[in-house]
């Protein structure tokens, strides 16, 4: 039996969370909706101009194993953050949540990650992320017993930046490949699919069994609408989890299509994370060796958990969600 | 007319909150509904057995000044950060609420006091203070011309366990009463009331003018029931605020006692911060000159408002409770 039904790999950062009004989007020049990258300076200084706020573990992929293990999956996750007191913060919540985290510290560079969020009246959320040691996770990070004991091999777009973080996700597929893993890859955003379409071509049609996408995402890889995108990503990949935003999702493989309906939400408060832990659900289905569709309900179930609170890790044990 | 309505003193924070069972309470030997300080190696330990968190800035007379602010009112904060991530939090979110906070960054000594909370299902907090840098708040770290420029000075009693704090605290009040400042002292916590009584009773019997205590508190002060402290109280300072739990407040003067009632809560979820909330609906009352009966309803108002939600800050501004 394999060690592990899933192993992410990612980006390691520790959220800001602040609530704002649509102005403040506005005035601070931010891509509503969308994740940008943004260096040392200018995060001092939109944080100066944030309201205050409250810090939580995040980064995509570490969410998802978060979401994996409180469904009772068995998860481990590869990023990286400094020795610095968001690095602690970061380590304990993921160990905490049960997932395996054992890389090391980096004891130089820069410091850990932080994406600044602002959270709008319409629960959108707008990520800031300033990368710090993330970026620089390498392919000596990606430890091959570890990766080669998972069922499943989950990697983030978001990481895809740095050379060395595109060997390392490379080298993690591969490993996963060969023993007989399946390699799953989130697209993560639109701009980031901007920035790497014609690699990521490459790495889907090579590498990639199982894909995760919104509707901007999955449109922006093939420059078409929707309908023509999915046609396409069906002969590309094994599976594509193509996401809906509140109409729910559609599962397609070459032969077979399923429309995942969305599960209710008491509140809209949040929706930071909600990908994050749709793809939490599909995989630890998945992992269990359930259907498609079943896979899916998983993953609306945990999204419709996570956007009815502030912050991407689940705030009861998914278990417990039928 | 002087600049502000109120300075504060005190340990300058970040709580790490989490949601546990009452199991983790007796396992992990907590006091639980009090304040514990612990030092770095037992924080170390019991962060490693708490679940998943938050991170929210947090500090007794910190959160009280974040609530005067929030009500409009004008508010300054001494209290001392590390130039470290969790000191960058603690001064970026203190400053965001439009307190003023000028105290400069230690640049060596133990790092930004941190307070482990556990929230239980009853709503109960928990505290375990690492109390780091703050508790080194020197006479030095008190700005003279910032207190005298207040109308209230406001010190927490959580800061009196080191001789250089409660040499601070005592030039805080004695410039306070000569520049013809009220002066207030909140009890913090009735373990920190048995620490400290002899010292209390006289600091209180030649410094104090207000001063704010829950049933513990008072009744551990004097050794006695509630109905007696609360006479020898009267006799002590101009005013007592006496927070009794879910029961509201009673106000004391030597002449007059007003008991205030609890205002409501749709949610009770956290009662964090609710006695700095008390406090800090009580002073801006105060300051502004308004009675107090209505004082001590703004103080119940802004305790219902920070009991409904995780954290001890203010999740909406206070000037819109009525």
């Amino acid at each position: 039996m394999a060690e592990f039904d899933v192993v992410g790999v990612g980006n390691a950062i520790v959220d800001v969370i602040s609530i704002v009004d649509e102005a403040f989007i506005v005035e601070n020049h931010l891509a509503k909706g969308s994740m940008s990258l943004i260096d040392a300076e200018r995060a001092t200084q939109l944080y100066a101009s944030m309201p205050s706020g409250i810090e939580s573990s995040g980064g995509s992929a570490a969410n998802t194993m978060a979401g994996v293990a409180s469904f009772g999956g068995r998860a481990a996750y590869i990023g990286k953050v400094r020795d610095d007191q968001l690095g602690e913060v970061f380590r304990h919540d993921i160990r905490s949540t049960g997932v395996s985290y054992d890389v090391p510290y980096a004891t130089d560079g820069p410091p850990t990650a932080r994406c600044l969020i602002q959270v709008t009246p319409d629960a959108d959320r707008t990520l800031n992320t300033f990368l710090g040691i993330s970026s620089l996770l390498s392919p000596d990070d990606i430890d091959p017993a570890l990766v080669a004991s998972a069922k499943l091999v989950y990697c983030e777009g978001y990481l895809w930046d740095i050379e060395i973080a595109k060997q390392a996700i490379r080298k993690a597929m591969d490993i996963g490949r060969a023993s007989g893993a399946k390699t799953a890859l989130t697209l993560s955003d639109s701009f980031c699919v901007e920035r790497h379409r014609d690699e990521w071509l490459e790495l889907i049609g090579s590498r990639v069994d199982i894909i995760f996408a919104n509707e901007t995402e999955i449109c922006a890889l093939y420059e078409c609408d929707w309908d023509t995108a999915a046609d396409k990503i069906a002969g590309q990949v094994e599976i594509a989890c193509l996401t809906r935003h509140s109409s729910g999702s559609v599962i397609v493989t070459a032969d077979e299509r399923f429309a995942i309906g969305p599960e209710p939400c008491e509140q809209l408060v949040d929706t930071t994370g909600a990908g994050d832990l749709y793809a939490a659900g599909f995989l630890h289905g998945y992992a269990r060796g359930l259907d498609l569709a079943t896979c899916g309900r998983l993953g609306s179930l945990a999204a419709a958990e996570i956007i009815g609170h502030v912050g991407a890790r689940p705030a009861i044990p998914l278990s417990t969600l039928r």
